[in-house]
């Protein structure tokens, strides 16, 4: 059965179409939204070898003339000279304003096609496929779209909706287990910031998600869709409500810098930054439900996701820590499953959370 | 006395201020609109020389904190590694999302500074400070900003609108001659595909405007502005009747490629190109003011402009212009002063008004 989230952004509105084995129906539901013609279809080597032939077959028996250009796996290629190479291939192509862009592969793919797709002749049309846990329930709704800078990550890039999602969920199955969990990781976060249902699906169904049961995968990535694209049609260009999609990422940012990139997955300094930011809002009284430090920990661990960093410098993740103009820390906190706020925290009380985080 | 034009785009409209010696007032124009803070100036080596200093001055006075980035003064400096160059320039200065960058010159540094701002941290305010003909009347009006690869012009790009445009005609009278008339070359345009009275008003002050009198140049300014924001305002994105910007731009394009970029300006290619259009329309039986061409030539004579490219191989720049999917070849035609419309032309048509411009 094909699940279907609609995005509704008014004219950039978009579908996401999420069932296993929808890799082989992409020409047929590309077909629906965009006059068959020129593709340029992205992907890296890892996602390629295992999805590109039966994309590129799905297309093309849809009537659309793909071309593929392979990128090499991994966070690297997520920048200006890749995305020159993207313009080549699609010049070579002779892709014009009517040609578009297909993204096959999960986060990294996503947003260097996504920038791609946004800036290539002012803009063409484009197709996100995500392959991953965490591009199909986050990064593929919301049209973010970017490259890193040697300086710094997702410091270029633009908004632009994509024309529609396919997301196979069977391609979940292919991934590493470690990959999965830190997809879980902004499962939970959704769940603590606008859905108390979802936790309590989430701890009923550990077993079948952890054995990547299709139907019960199906059911997690519409939900969260469903949640992200609440959140995105309310605050596009993330101006305001949006940041609510940052519950975890304070402390998990900081993690990630201190720790060295690499160290932690993005999801994994997450899933460190949750129970933290709710020990916090215990802290300051905010948090209602105070059992939620207890039950996060425990489904955060029954994924597999670390809870702790032990061993790195709390002073530096102090420090390492994005403060505001005026030297605040705006952390998001949660006052009970499914419902956070934005306040400010003194560093005392972050200093308190972040030295039980890295204890040895 | 300072004009204002409106370019009315529902959340994404601005103003445009025209008048001498605007550059001085620039800092508190532009603190109406933005929170004063850190600003990103870039210009070219040329304008930089002259306006520069009294740029961020007056932004200083006005409580910003500008850096200034000068590039080189050129074409060639609309490209990737230029963009680059810009964000770390913005990163050195910390530009954060509430920063902005100030585009201070022609065409180039707009395109290039504008692609930069709708880019960097997913998009930040520009504002737009036109020194030249073309650029006050024409390229900073409506958007559109972008970079050249090395494979053609204006591959990649963007629709980002200014938070507002500032346009100093007294930096008209600091142009060469040659640059001034490429400018009228496109405010020739906007009144055959709009507005017939501009056209009356430029022949009858051909002499004022040939001396740079101020107060005419702010008309005519104003004038061209309003015209472009008026189709601009139909058709944001370029999708249908912003085409007839394109008028005189079919030929003019084979012209500036066949001839090698540079021999020809590119006003100079379009001026060339609006009365060959004239001619088509009128073999086809579509002109119904046959006295256009004749008055048409002699304008832009008056302008010292060409109306001729002569030398050039007539089959080569039939092959040099832009064909559609179909093989078919759409020109902007004038029915009369003020109205165009755009048709499908015979080959051989456009052959006889190709060999009548190219002959020695």
């Amino acid at each position: 059965m094909t699940r279907v989230v609609s995005v509704d952004l008014g004219i950039r509105s978009y579908p996401i179409f999420i069932g296993p084995d929808l890799i082989d129906r992409l020409g047929t539901l590309t077909a629906e939204r965009l006059v068959p013609g020129g593709l340029l279809v992205v992907t890296d080597e890892i996602v390629g070898a295992i999805y590109l032939e039966r994309a590129l077959k799905s297309l093309g028996e849809a009537g659309f003339r793909p071309t593929a250009v392979v990128i090499p796996s991994g966070e690297s290629s997520k920048d200006l000279s890749q995305a020159q190479r993207l313009y080549d291939a699609a010049l070579d192509a002779g892709l014009d304003r009517r040609g578009a862009i297909v993204a096959l592969g999960g986060g990294v793919v996503g947003d260097l096609a996504g920038f791609m797709a946004a800036t290539y002749l002012r803009g063409v049309p484009f197709v996100q496929v995500p392959t991953t846990l965490l591009a199909q329930v986050d990064s593929s709704v919301g049209g973010k779209v970017g490259i890193n800078l040697p300086r710094g990550k997702n410091l270029v890039g633009a908004f632009h909706q994509p024309t529609l999602v396919v997301a196979d969920v069977a391609s979940l199955r292919t991934l590493a287990p470690r990959e999965v969990s830190a997809g879980l990781a902004e499962v939970v976060k959704h769940g603590v910031i606008a859905d108390p249902g979802l936790l309590d699906r989430l701890e009923a169904e550990v077993q079948a998600i952890r054995a990547m049961i299709l139907p019960v995968m199906a059911e997690v990535v519409e939900r969260n869709c469903r949640i992200k694209a609440s959140v995105v049609r309310e605050d596009e260009r993330e101006e305001g409500r949006r940041a609510i999609l940052n519950f975890g990422h304070t402390l998990g940012h900081a993690i990630e810098k201190v720790a060295g990139y690499g160290r932690f997955l993005h999801g994994e300094a997450v899933a460190v930054g949750m129970p933290a930011a709710a020990r916090v809002a215990s802290a300051l009284g905010i948090l209602k439900d105070p059992a939620l430090v207890n039950r996060l920990e425990a489904l955060l661990q029954a994924f597999d996701l670390p809870i702790r960093a032990a061993g790195l410098d709390p002073i530096q993740v102090l420090q390492a820590m994005e403060f505001d103009k005026k030297g605040r820390l705006r952390w998001i906190l949660p006052v009970a499953a499914g419902e956070v706020i934005i306040r400010e925290v003194p560093p005392e009380i972050v200093l308190e959370a972040v030295d039980l985080v890295t204890r040895s």
